[in-house]
């Protein structure tokens, strides 16, 4: 990662997805962006296209050719800085989509003066470039791996600034009482106040109540960015994986219709009514008595307390009213805060109306057949509601980012040490002091306050062509 | 395959690879392209963002949106018929490259008025509108496919017409004798004619020459397109697996560079100076007399002579000269026309010197150590000269499609025919209608003649968004 060269070179990679398709998008910015292509582009008799004094967003169709060998008919797209994407110069190169001539371009790209872009240089460049701020940079990475409806309109909110705003706001506030802070000390023998505490304290108050909302958020934030954690337990017989397999099912047919979703790294996760949900392997939970005491039980309760929502599945035609109690007992002793959601199971075998009296006031039980894919939508909706009970709404700023959480508990700190400061009187310096770090914890976060290894530790996370 | 209705309608579809990526493009084609992406485009600050006064060959920045939802923000690329790739409106969308992004915009598309174009609609699109001819637009296919500089450059070729070019001459000059042996025969109380026989001979002859070099150079494009099989055979413990291993893996490395690359097709597949070999597995092909008769040895011997070139590998270190001949005897006897290549392995056991004295005046043999990888280049270099030992000459026109030496087979059949009949002195009617067989055969190369059906089954090959 080497920001301080940036303007300097031209950068080229591949933008669109592996593999082959119809056509592919090689993506060149810097000051040599539209030089390089120019020198390898032809007119379709192979003449000189020349590309220079054309206006930006205009496409233009053309060979690229090496030693009168043609690579491919292209079209290219050029963009003068700072109108482009990085600020910069740059040139789009539509090609064929194929792997070879992907890489031809590129290397011959390479040989005309590009350098292969490292991995989020495109998006480093229009942040260095004020095109954007670090935290709409993130977005930028999140709005990519967004699978759910949810997670996509918290990445695209925060993209299209609103976080970003919501932390300039409180900045600037806090920016006005450091001036005056600094300046009381600049008139330090005279003893001074210019900036009126108990107007501090107000606002001090009011911007932590904002930065432990955001922070709170982040519980929320993470369940859209990763899936809400749903566990299934019960009994090895309740039919556990066949009701997944039969959640994931209909999930699949869903996903397949989409090619080259990557099913190893979502194999349990599924999208229902735009919510990402993300089912947790409990395999060899048992909640009878008997087996309380095996080792790894423990470790499976502990999945369970970190799941937002526990299904507890019992097969309907084994299990008595008694012992139904028996185990809802034994496993609200270990649910912490999850919500819980009590399901039974083979109602193929068992008539609902009977169950419905065996178990009544027991519980709010949800009954079902995974065998015969009876009433899997009612499941369905009710772990929607109970995310919806969670109470989301897109439009609120929503915190999805660990690092932006970490630099609000910094703030936070700050911003407490301020106020405990204020109520004992500390002197200014320390005030300024403290108040400087509030800032700059805040500035982390949109970038106004920012260092090359952080920088690089984002961007090397991003993909090349990003 | 409903290509009556283009022109009506407007498709669209992802014409970048599946997968996730840092951009992802969908294009639109038919009259509404622009008017409906259009409908769904906004400004920065959500109003309506005008495209349809805008000249083709620009780009737009906007942002997509559903019932003031944001569901991406875009650049889009219009181009005004019959300025475009099918030769109709069209608009590019380049877009984030999330899946679930690519599938949003496809769906808000397809709600407002675009249906999901079929594989290969838009490369029709493009033919019946005259972009290109039929030969032109399999060349794309093709082009898509090539995974070697010489496939590349072969599908490179006809696309930009070369092929095309050849055929139309050919069927020019047949057209203009079938317009006077047709005038003729309106003329036919009279006995006139018009057409010179012995011209309508040279004619015939030198263009059954030229077809019939196509023919042959079918056999080299075939061998181009799916790669120059190449058997090794050999003793079990001569070291074949493992020379193979050293050879792909060498290969591995190049491939693993280009993430994306289906490793399962290509398993044997390897690209050696831009020159695509395709390594046949021979396993259980034993050479000595005592095997001979064993059940699939037989079959094992027609992979020999489906090769175009065989690598008999040794081990040196066990193989006395006299053992050698009799092997190279019985290989000899079974190898057809393909091109023999001896290789003496394990010179990481034996002295070069020594083994050189052993096997003198024996073959031509290449002397390495698959173990020791000594000489692998020596064997790689020896393969490529092989094949452009076989003439090789990319700018010459080779026939690569099966549909196409199909057509001009029949060509020739009915050539043939001409001839014969120009030696016995046929009427004009038949001549005439020979004539009219030739031209509709090589007519069909270009698509002059076609049908439905065989549009159906060409395009039906193409990837959807192609």
């Amino acid at each position: 990662m080497t920001p301080y060269t940036f303007n300097k070179d031209t950068i080229a990679a591949l933008s669109t997805p592996h593999g082959t398709g119809a056509i592919a998008v090689i993506r060149l910015s810097g000051p040599q962006s539209v030089a390089i292509t120019e020198s390898i582009l032809r007119t379709k008799d192979l003449r000189p296209k020349r590309l220079a004094h054309q206006p930006g967003h205009t496409a233009h169709f053309g060979l690229l050719v090496e030693k009168d060998v043609v690579v491919d008919e292209v079209l290219v797209t050029i963009f003068k800085a700072p109108h482009s994407f990085t600020g910069e110069e740059m040139a789009e190169i539509s090609c064929h989509g194929s792997v070879y001539i992907q890489q031809q371009i590129l290397q011959l790209l390479f040989r005309h003066g590009a350098r292969p872009a490292e991995a989020g240089e495109f998006t480093l460049r229009a942040f260095l470039n004020g095109k954007f701020d670090l935290s709409q940079a993130e977005a930028v990475a999140d709005l990519i791996a967004s699978n759910s409806a949810t997670s996509h309109q918290v990445a695209m909110q925060q993209m299209r600034g609103g976080f970003s705003h919501k932390i300039k706001v409180l900045r600037d506030n806090l920016v006005n009482f450091a001036s005056l802070i600094e300046l009381e000390l600049d008139f330090s023998e005279e003893d001074v106040e210019f900036a009126d505490r108990s107007d501090l304290k107000k606002l001090v108050n009011s911007i932590r109540q904002i930065v432990d909302k955001l922070i709170q958020s982040f519980e929320l934030g993470n369940v859209i960015k990763h899936g809400i954690p749903v566990a299934i337990v019960g009994k090895p017989n309740a039919g556990k994986s066949t009701l997944l397999n039969v959640i994931l099912d209909d999930d699949r047919a869903i996903v397949s219709e989409i090619p080259g979703t990557t099913r190893d790294t979502i194999e349990d996760d599924i999208v229902i009514d735009g919510v990402l949900f993300r089912f947790i392997d409990t395999a060899g939970i048992r909640t009878t008595t008997d087996v309380i005491e095996q080792i790894g039980v423990n470790k499976a309760f502990e999945v369970i307390r970190k799941s937002a929502i526990v299904i507890y599945l019992f097969d309907a035609h084994e299990l008595s009213r008694g012992d139904l109690e028996l185990e809802l007992k034994l496993i609200r002793e270990h649910i912490g805060t999850s919500q819980l959601l009590v399901v039974a199971n083979k109602t193929d075998v068992e008539n609902i109306n009977d169950l419905q009296k065996e178990y009544e006031h027991i519980d709010p039980i949800l009954y079902i057949s995974a065998k015969e894919k009876q009433n899997i939508d009612g499941l369905k909706r009710t772990l929607v509601n109970l995310f919806d009970n969670r109470t989301v709404n897109t439009t609120d700023t929503i915190v999805t980012n660990a690092r932006h959480v970490n630099s609000l508990h910094k703030a936070n700190e700050a911003l407490h040490k301020i106020m405990d400061g204020l109520d004992k009187g500390i002197p200014g310096d320390i005030l300024a002091l403290e108040i400087r770090y509030a800032l700059d914890a805040l500035g982390e976060i949109t970038g106004e306050v920012t260092s090359d290894d952080l920088l690089g530790n984002i961007f090397s996370k991003f993909c090349i062509g990003k």
